[in-house]
């Protein structure tokens, strides 16, 4: 398996690096062979190459059997024109890679609830599963313009029915390996597209009998997942409901440093990044947590490689080094060990062996 | 004064009810003259006569100083066509009377904040005020439609530079009377819309030197609101980030029914309601809970009456009803006393005098 790395910004080097020896430690444990190459995105890129997603990149993941990617960003290029913002990278890579499928678990460690901001009788136990629409809806609609002289603006929402139809097909297959529980936000009071949408939902759940089915309007679903995180199993929306969805999900449990993601086509090649950004304010210290990285790339092994035991192997690994007290300085563990990222990763790696 | 009462349905007309014998007695008390008259909106009105925004409602209250809403809907319309919908009342009525600036502050109450999802120390002290974008945006744009056979669909997210310009100064305007600091939410990473956004509030920001403003992405707004509310005054933001948004700060501080809102057009004129819902299940049985309407009420006094006294004295009474522990039972309070809709207003009442 050829696995393409995109470090990107800030700390992205370092979360990269820790989880390719883990990767590299999984292969070797079970006798696979996996081979690493590294490319440029973001503000590197714009760096070294005058644009965040060099041609060169784009390649080299379309020739890869899966992309693990760090993170973009940093206050360098916070002022550049638009079309020289890192995230533009991954925008692009997204597009250019046909990722529309978005999958951000949010699942709590239990020494690490106190740091959540809500009540552990309230966010205890929480599993949940955010699907959302990655390469469709407000993020890509055209027109993107201003008109009259700049007097005024417009943005499109667009969608084809069959762009939702498959985004909402990953959502009930990925329901039928959890709890069977999907919650399908949109906001079908006001937009037309969110009325295709709901129609949709209503008619894929047809085809899956055994899941449970409901529909939340996107308000609704925000404070829900405030007051009620564990009534949730999956959850699917558009992207820009997604956005915001998911980075209000991923606070909930007090550990936004564990959490991994995926973003698929619709093979089964993905990207894998943490959801946590380039933090360029600890970046090059060691101070970096690189489990969400990790996990991330257990998603790899399970989703694009099959690999589920491997996968298995990892997740279980990082929960006993939490466990056993482990931690870098974002986090706090009662009685815990603070490490750097480094001696976090080999932990890891010993537990897995 | 002449205030057009609109119940609507479910809880919706016993706490219009409570608020207007609230009004009532603070004209009394201070001697002014309120005439009230009620008219249908919503479910109630498409029983009625055929439409949830009659003619003879929208004329009323543009004949009105004021307006004063309960809330809308039911499983009874639930399965409407779209254009029978009650929501589609609301919807109507602020386009009509050209409501652009939905005020939502939220503020916890002592003595209910435990019934907050969030950890007291985390919300304690929380004060903020969102003012949402209620006439543009993804909520009015067209096209608004399906395309090719019903194989696609668009909605469109448009602004004229002039609607941004008028709420984000009513921000400003807003903070200038509060704690002087503006947090202007948008994606002016991704939409074109959010980069004329932030261009806007960069310039408007210079006419009010003493506000510290600053620019937040929505999906990092939507995370600080649940990590940090304290860190807020005012959020400004366009209509659909606003409807998520708010709805999210609204249970921040566990009591979503003590929450109370205006929507206001350029004049004085405006719009005041409860921010919860109709609550069918609780409907008529004297347990709905009156004070985010009469709260409402007090927002009605300051903003479209300057009556500021008024308006302080209201809300000081609603506050001294609930440090003597009387409630309705959506609340509980410790040791407190549990009434129903009317004695909670009649406390309030003797409260204010
Ligand atoms: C960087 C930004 C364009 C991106 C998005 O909005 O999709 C990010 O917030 C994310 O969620 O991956
Ligand atoms: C009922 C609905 C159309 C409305 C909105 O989205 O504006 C409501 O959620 C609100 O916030 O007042």
């Amino acid at each position: 398996k050829h696995i393409v790395l995109l470090p990107g910004d800030g700390i992205g080097t370092e979360v990269t690096s820790a989880a390719k020896t883990v990767l590299a430690a999984v292969a070797e444990e079970f006798d696979h062979t996996f081979t690493f190459e590294s490319k440029d995105i973001g503000g590197i890129a714009i760096d070294n190459h005058g644009t965040p997603l060099p041609q060169d990149t784009t390649e080299a993941c379309k020739n890869a059997d899966a992309v693990l990617l760090g993170a973009v960003g940093g206050p360098k290029w916070d002022n550049n024109p638009s079309h020289l913002r890192p995230e533009k990278g991954l925008l692009g890579i997204r597009k250019e890679l046909n990722l529309f499928a978005n999958l951000r678990p949010v699942r709590g460690f239990s020494n690490l609830l106190h740091a959540s901001p809500l009540k552990r009788e309230v966010v205890e136990d929480s599993d949940l599963l955010i699907v959302r629409e990655l390469t469709g809806g407000l993020y890509f609609g055209t027109p993107s313009e201003r008109r009259n002289n700049g007097q005024s603006v417009v943005d499109t929402l667009a969608y084809e029915r069959s762009e939702i139809e498959r985004i909402v097909r990953r959502a009930f297959e990925a329901a039928m390996v959890r709890n069977k529980h999907v919650t399908s936000v949109d906001k079908a009071n006001v937009l037309e597209s969110s009325k295709m949408w709901r129609e949709v939902v209503e008619e894929i759940k047809q085809e899956y009998p055994e899941v449970v089915t409901e529909h939340m309007l996107v308000d609704a679903a925000a404070m829900k997942l405030i007051t009620s995180p564990t009534q949730f199993d999956v959850i699917v929306t558009e992207n820009m409901f997604g956005d915001i969805l998911s980075d209000e999900a991923s606070v909930l449990t007090g550990s936004l440093g564990m959490l991994p993601s995926a973003s698929l086509n619709e093979k089964a090649f993905g990207l894998y990044e943490p959801v946590h950004g380039s933090a360029p304010d600890i970046a090059g210290q060691g101070k970096a947590n690189p489990l969400a990285t990790i996990l991330s790339a257990a998603m790899m092994l399970r989703h694009s490689f099959s690999m589920d035991v491997e996968a298995q192997r990892i997740e279980s690994a990082v929960k006993q080094a939490l466990d056993l007290g482990f931690h870098t300085p974002d986090l706090d563990i009662q009685d815990g060990h603070e490490v750097n990222t480094e001696k976090m990763t080999e932990v890891v790696i010993d537990l897995l062996k």
